[in-house]
């Protein structure tokens, strides 16, 4: 049985004060603060990318941990068109996830052996070729050549985490290089972080053994970083968007606008798990009075919520027969909006 | 805190009968028995290769689930040395886990895309041409060659799952299909299941909500299907190795001679977490005393032990800088104890 009780939570504070930082910290944090600074000279917006699940330990030689669903294709998929869009970005990715441009190959969907081919050079001594069959080779092109203009102009910078405790450290180190871009700094939190963890100091040493019944998990509640994030770590000067899943649809948006409420960032984009490709409902807080006709839906003279949808298709293919990708749309409206905060300031 | 208490357990008969199958598990089952009878005319031995971990859902809208550490770096690796070998091997392992062949460039070790080259055809107007770089070109010919012949031949057949109830149902389906093979038939279950799971009737129909405090999940013990796959479903005669891993080295041997005792299989191979990559122990039943010499360590009578090891390199990525993989030696020792086997039935 799982169920939720009630208990005592960490403040993010105390989370780590009493949590290890992971070993690598330091090394990854110089590099990134490597990469901001080279984009602040190049004038350019820096975007965190945050995606794929969190894992949370339940032994200290790690064998069993909880994880949470997510291949990483939403963050994926945004961070190409945020790069197409001109922002630099840091993809802070679950190690083996989805990335940017090997998305399109991965895994099961269109293994990438399966389009290579061996031509033997009859008449020659030279070894045999290796070619890219003929269906393959124009979409191919058009992702290696994206994918190689990105690495030229070295605006895409890469991090993995694994479990909860490495995304929180890492996402604080990150935010507090960030501050350097003021309002020209956005952070898109798609990663499907877990609620609970296993503090450090609970956890067994070795494999938990089995043979001896049920097993019983208490968890604590990780401490809800968004709001330090906000107000400390960023100065209030960043654009941030959140996410929130949900698989009852009733959920969603109540629980969209108490996480505005709460933290005070600027977007929750709220999406239910089986639709999460085709629909998504944009809330935040309305920012004057607006003719109803203007949005789906508004609540009165606080929040607006605005719906991306695109057509769902019959061969729903997310990666290679889906015509459009929700992205598209999401990462458009976001630099928009984006754009309009940055010149709020600067006017 | 996590930890195992005592409590009332499933037997196998029970779990079938009280959890739902896959939805596709007729689908799945109709593919194997179509490939097995092929196998069975063209005279192969056949090994199912189970690789992977496995999840234990907590919501019925799936979005947090326990899991298992396991890349199925060992399964696919050793499925490759099984075809080598002339096995048939069905390959059941967890939905994008690593893949035969396919795994020597998986994820973040050499990701493909890094390696492919754009070459403009300068004075022509065909489009730019597609290349393998220099250096990766004799590698990737040794990989395609290999994996097109095995397509060719049909000797290999890929099926997947992600649950531990997934797992538990085609395990049993495969073994049935699998009893025509009579003792030509292998199991090699490098799968990481999980030794707990929770019932169908206890899970929650929702995302489990956060926010009122710390999280308990209290789960029952998966069967021991090890029995009833020996003495009823592959009747006694096929020949079955399964794994232990352990991070507390001192219950290695005690806990594979455990298995064998209580399941009556032939071999169970022990590994450490840490070290699994570099040396495994054969656990079997001593069949006739042997000189003491013959093998690393023996208990008197009962079991022998038999400890295989490869030299640690400098540079350990087992994949591309490891001359040796120790999945060569294991499936080597297989081939040999099984051909044993087979013939201590014909003869």
């Amino acid at each position: 049985m799982a169920a939720a009780t009630t208990e005592t939570t960490f403040s993010a504070e105390e989370y780590f004060a009493t949590q290890p930082p992971p070993p690598s910290l330091e090394h990854d944090i110089g590099e990134v603060r490597d990469f901001i600074s080279r984009q602040v000279k190049e004038g350019r917006n820096v975007v965190l990318v945050t995606s794929g699940g969190t894992t949370v330990p339940l032994e200290l030689n790690v064998v069993r941990f909880l994880d949470n669903f997510s291949a990483g294709t939403r963050g994926a998929t945004s961070a190409e068109y945020f790069l197409k869009a001109g922002y630099a970005v840091i993809f802070m990715h679950r190690q083996f996830s989805l990335q940017p441009y090997s998305r399109h190959y991965s895994h099961s969907t269109n293994p990438f052996l399966d389009f290579l081919e061996i031509e033997s050079r009859s008449g020659t001594s030279s070894p045999p070729e290796i070619c890219v069959t003929h269906n393959m080779r124009q979409d191919l092109l058009e992702v290696l050549t994206a994918y190689k203009s990105v690495h030229a102009a070295g605006t895409l910078h890469t991090m993995t985490f694994v479990t909860v405790n490495d995304y929180l450290w890492l996402l604080r180190a990150v935010s507090q290089e960030l501050c350097v871009l003021g309002k020209k700094s956005m952070y898109y939190l798609a990663a499907a972080v877990s609620d609970f963890f296993l503090p450090r100091q609970k956890m067994s040493e070795h494999k938990i053994q089995s043979g001896k019944g049920s097993l019983h998990i208490e968890m604590d509640q990780v401490p809800k970083i968004l709001k330090p994030m906000v107000h400390e770590w960023t100065k209030g000067e960043a654009f941030i968007v959140s996410f929130k899943l949900e698989t009852d649809e009733q959920l969603l948006i109540p629980k969209a606008r108490a996480a505005l409420e709460r933290y005070g960032h600027q977007v929750v984009i709220g999406n239910d798990l089986h639709r999460r490709k085709f629909e998504v409902v944009f809330v935040s807080r309305a920012q004057r009075p607006l003719p109803s006709t203007d949005l789906d839906d508004q609540s009165p003279g606080t929040f607006a919520e605005m719906w991306l949808r695109i057509p769902v298709l019959a061969t729903p293919n997310p990666v290679t027969h889906q015509v459009k990708e929700i992205e598209e749309d999401i990462i458009a409206e976001l630099v928009r909006r984006h754009s309009r905060w940055i010149n709020e300031v600067y006017n």
